[in-house]
C-alpha cells in the first residue's frame, strides 16, 4: 500500500515561530501561546493587535522569520526522507510566516492556514482553513488509499497521531509523552526515521 | 482561501513514460495505450507480460527511466510555481517509474500508484490506490479547505478538471480541447502559469 508521511512543522522541522519572533522583536506578549490563552481566537486577536501596536507589517514580519532558520538536521532529515516517501507537511501556522521556512526545506508541500493582510501590508485577520484540519488531511489521505505515517511533538499533533496508521512523537514534553504511550517518543531525526518506517 | 495546484505529470512535466520506455527500449508493444486497449486491466497484464518476456526487472526499468528527463522547461516552471504555491502532482503512473523523473523535478508531492515487486525485482502486479483517483484527490482537497486549480493533458484528466475550481488544459489533442471548450487551452509554460494563477 502507498504510504505518506505527515509530518508537524513547528518542533519537528523549524524552532517554534511565535516564540523565535517574539525573541527577535523582544516583544515579550507574543510568547503566549495556547498553553496561557486556551482560547485560540483571544490569542490571535492579541497577537494582531500587538504586531499593529508596534507597527509591525507582514514584510517585516517575513525579514525576521527570513532570519530564522530550520532545526539542525532538519533539512537533511527531510531530504532523505523525501528520497523515497511522499511527504505533507501538515501545521497550524500561516503561509506567509512559514513561506521563510519551507524554502529553506526544499519547498515541500505544505498543509496550513492563512493570514488576512490588508493595506501596507498590515496583517489584519487570520483565517483557519478547515477545524481540526491536521486530523482531517490524515482521515482524507487514507481516504485516497494511503497508508498513513504521522509525526508530532505536541498535544495539538495528537488528534492527528491517533487518526494515522503509526503515529510518532519527536522532542515532546514528558506529559504529552506519559499522557500518549501508545506513541513511540523519538529525540533524533535518526530514531525518528527508524521509528516512522521501520517494519513493526 | 488558501490554494493549492495540481499537475497531472505525463504529458505536462514529463514525456509519457510508457511511450519513452517503448522506444528506449526498442518493444513496440508497450507502445499501446488505453486508446488502443481500452480495458486498463487487459493493457496493464500484457506489458507486465511483456516485461517478464524480456526478462526486464524493476532495475532495469529504472535505469532505462533514469536516462529520461523531464520536458524543456518543465523543472524551472516547477519551481517557479513551488515558489508561492502548494502543489501536488496527480497521475496514474506508478510511484517505481516516477521515482527517476520526480527527482529530477526536485521531488514535488506526487500522488500515484504502485507496482507489485516480487522476487529478483520482477513486476508481478500492480496496484489502484483508489478508482478515479485524481478526482478523488482534488474532492478531498476542497474538502480541507482549499481552492484547487488543476491542469493535464488528456482524457482521463478532465474529471479532475471539472471538479477543480479552476481546470486548465496543457498541450492537449485537438478533439480533447473541442469537447471541453470550458478549460483554457496552454501550450507553452508561460501560458499555463498565468491561465492557471491570473484572476479571472
Amino acid at each position: 500500500m502507498p504510504q505518506i508521511v505527515c509530518l508537524d512543522m513547528e518542533g519537528v522541522l523549524t524552532p517554534e515561530i511565535w516564540i523565535a519572533f517574539s525573541e527577535a522583536t523582544g516583544i515579550p506578549e507574543l510568547r503566549r501561546t495556547t498553553r496561557d490563552e486556551p482560547d485560540y481566537d483571544k490569542l490571535m486577536r492579541m497577537r494582531i493587535g500587538v504586531l499593529a501596536e508596534h507597527g509591525l507589517g507582514l514584510a517585516d514580519i517575513q525579514r525576521v522569520i527570513g532570519q530564522m532558520r530550520p532545526l539542525p538536521g532538519a533539512k537533511q532529515f527531510l531530504d532523505q526522507l523525501r528520497a523515497d516517501q511522499q511527504v505533507i507537511i501538515l501545521s497550524d501556522t500561516f503561509y506567509q510566516f512559514a513561506a521563510p521556512l519551507t524554502r529553506q526545506l526544499g519547498q515541500p508541500t505544505l498543509f496550513c492556514n492563512e493570514l488576512v493582510i490588508g493595506e501596507e501590508g498590515r496583517v489584519v485577520d487570520y483565517r483557519l482553513r478547515v477545524r481540526d484540519g491536521k486530523r482531517r488531511a490524515v482521515l482524507a489521505l487514507k481516504d485516497l488509499g494511503f497508508r498513513v505515517l504521522a509525526a508530532g511533538d505536541s498535544y495539538n499533533d495528537t488528534t492527528m497521531l491517533r487518526e494515522a496508521d503509526r503515529g510518532v512523537l519527536f522532542r515532546c514534553p514528558d506529559s504529552v509523552s506519559r499522557e500518549f504511550p501508545q506513541f513511540r517518543r523519538t529525540e533524533t531525526y535518526a530514531e525518528l526515521s527508524s521509528a516512522l518506517l521501520e517494519p513493526q
